[in-house]
């Protein structure tokens, strides 16, 4: 198996479509894609864990559910979140599904809907409804970069990725677009990312494939420790490129190709964090249980002193033992680790504060690892991803809407 | 029973001594504490549950285990964490205990330590030394104002509280100081608490009567969700008042003590929490159960998105019912109420976002209320205070060290 990096992004893999259209719900900008299989898809998805999810995520659940895991297009919207809208936000989730639907020919079940904004506001239909209209009649392979930038809030780019996996089989390819943490107006962020490939696959295996993909990717990063109402992360596989996922080589092939993209949208989600200057890689070893070392690195990456430090070029690991020592994660003090771009700053309970000009030197990069042994002599390990926090992510979520 | 403020902190209560004094740990400052009852005392403490705790945390534990909860003096150095230092840690601690016990002719076990600043870096025995004898040699009455500054690190005011209550079998005294999240050179900020009172009690009443006086005030607060390796509370309790707890009133009137100095105390670490502009109560009702009304209500007062739209004074109500959706207690978006300064914002499913100019102007006050109903039908419900998000924030804690 090889996997080689491809230009574009969702309508890399063969038998998609997109557009991306500006339709009003923003002041200014691109805020309507539409993603479409030309041919039935397999689909699976990850829906944010939030008991206010909002009327979308509501909707394509009970639709991948109607259909057993298949779908044609995801239609999204970005300006407005379409949370806590009650039941007139339901139907404004159906009714983008049912008119995209109705233009594809297609049943409604077979459209998912995602929506990203301010949360509270209703959608509009009419400007939704003439969005859509012109989303249709623009779909084009060329136009998948469109998409990318329609479904921003304010992120700083579009993040957008793709590959090609090549297998005994043959050649099968995976894109990808997300959009991450940017405010609008500002409300809550949300995570939104779609996966397209042309392997051929049950719902059932791209399910548990897009889990796996998931788990040490997408679920692995952390701007603010937030989960929105409406995070979704979406998969398709359409089955052109001829290639079938039917043995345990194959599968892995999949993962590897949908975890490839995952990878480079959800670091990207990460980079173009809000305020954010640097990239956090945040490795737990050491840990006694593989959750022991998942609830550490969590705890290090959402911290704010050390998000402030790793701002500010402080080499400060008394925080980093001091955020260890209360994530909950088992942990020996006289054994611990610590150490911040390659050097050691703490180790077998004792300070190298002779080290921390090394340090402070390596934390004026723009990308930071960060190693945290728990000292418990357990072989479990963990990496999560984060952002520094700066000043501008106060400014940027203290201003006032109005 | 009556409570009634006094003024004066930790020597408000009879037969209570103590002194503040500088003795060079800090660049300039009071930085040594001492307090000490004139008779020996009940002792009881809570301290961090930090894996990574420091020196001084170990050893008060282990001299509380050796009396069996008795002491007669609490020595505290600002200025320096003791914490990840080793076992020279370990004998520093140590020393401090032993020094302060053959100064005023008790047992070590007797003597209490509590320490606070930088994370990492060795006491210089010589200045602690020399602190013990000027603070031995100055402690008096008259002096709880220099201990109640001589513990704080960058905590923007010195914070102590007294109160008399009132019994059918006489009046007793319950007095305090703490300091709070204020950073130094910036390291990890400690929450330090010290409760006196000459009411007379077993060890193990002091204990219970401390716990439940903690639950509802210093467990209940929160600023950056931090838990600092030297994290401690201690009370003492000397009897002398002659006023006995045995009854079940008495111990009632004993916790109504303790807590309403507890909760001044509490209050004022929000207040003074690092670039804090607001003190915010966080009010969760509704809850299914105890545990879930906590949850949320902590979900809430640590949420950056929450904290940073309290600082810019916008009524983002969507951020509420976001992170309370997220927060793992169980919500019923449909009959959940968000209000802000009492004005209801989200009833019902449903904004009321023509009220968000009323909500806004409760904003622009010191003091700010959130109430969150979970809309479960329970009837539990929890409080936490915490305080805004601001980028002064961000500025201390990024400040690099050197």
């Amino acid at each position: 198996m090889m996997i080689t990096d491809l230009p574009g992004g969702v309508t890399a893999p063969d038998g998609y479509l997109a557009a991306g259209v500006a339709c009003g719900i923003k002041a200014s900008g691109l805020d309507l894609a539409l993603l479409v299989s030309q041919r039935p898809a397999s689909a699976a998805a990850l829906f944010t864990t939030n008991r206010a999810a909002a009327a979308p995520v509501h909707l394509s659940r009970r639709h991948l559910a109607a259909t057993g895991g298949h779908a044609r297009a995801i239609v999204t919207n970005s300006g407005c979140a379409n949370a806590c809208t009650g039941a007139a936000g339901d139907a404004s989730a159906r009714a983008m599904a049912d008119q995209t639907a109705r233009a594809l020919g297609c049943r409604p079940e077979e459209v998912l809907v995602a929506s990203t904004g301010v949360i509270g506001v209703a959608l509009d239909p009419a400007k939704v409804s003439a969005g859509i209209s012109a989303a249709v009649g623009a779909l084009a392979r060329a136009h998948g970069d469109l998409a990318a930038r329609a479904i921003m809030t304010t992120d700083p780019w579009p993040k957008a990725h793709a590959v090609e996996v090549a297998t005994p089989q043959g050649r099968f390819r995976v894109g990808g677009m997300a959009k991450g943490s940017g405010m609008i107006e500002p409300s809550l962020a949300t995570m939104l990312a779609y996966l397209t490939t042309d392997a051929q696959v049950s719902p059932a295996a791209l399910r548990l494939a897009l889990a796996e993909a998931c788990d040490d990717t997408f679920n692995a990063i952390t701007v603010d420790g937030e989960c929105s109402t409406n995070d979704s992360l979406f998969a398709l596989a359409n089955g052109a490129s001829g290639v079938r996922i039917d043995g345990r080589a194959e599968r892995e092939a999949l993962v590897a190709g949908l975890r490839a993209v995952a990878r480079e949208l959800a670091l990207g989600i990460v980079r173009g964090g809000e305020g954010a200057t640097k990239l956090v890689t945040v490795r737990v070893t050491g840990a006694a249980c593989r959750e022991d070392a998942r609830i550490a690195a969590r705890a290090v990456a959402n911290s704010l002193l050390v998000k402030t430090a790793v701002h500010g070029g402080d080499p400060n690991w008394g925080r980093l033992v001091a955020v260890a020592g209360r994530s909950g994660a088992a942990f020996e003090l006289s054994r611990a680790r610590v150490a911040i771009g390659g050097v050691d700053l703490f180790t077998g309970g004792q300070p190298h504060d002779d080290r921390a000009p090394a340090a402070a030197e390596v934390l004026r990069g723009a990308e930071v690892t960060i190693a945290v042994n728990l000292g418990t002599g357990g072989s479990h390990e963990a990496t999560v991803w984060t952002c520094d926090l700066s000043a501008e992510y106060v400014r940027i979520n203290a201003e006032y809407r109005t």
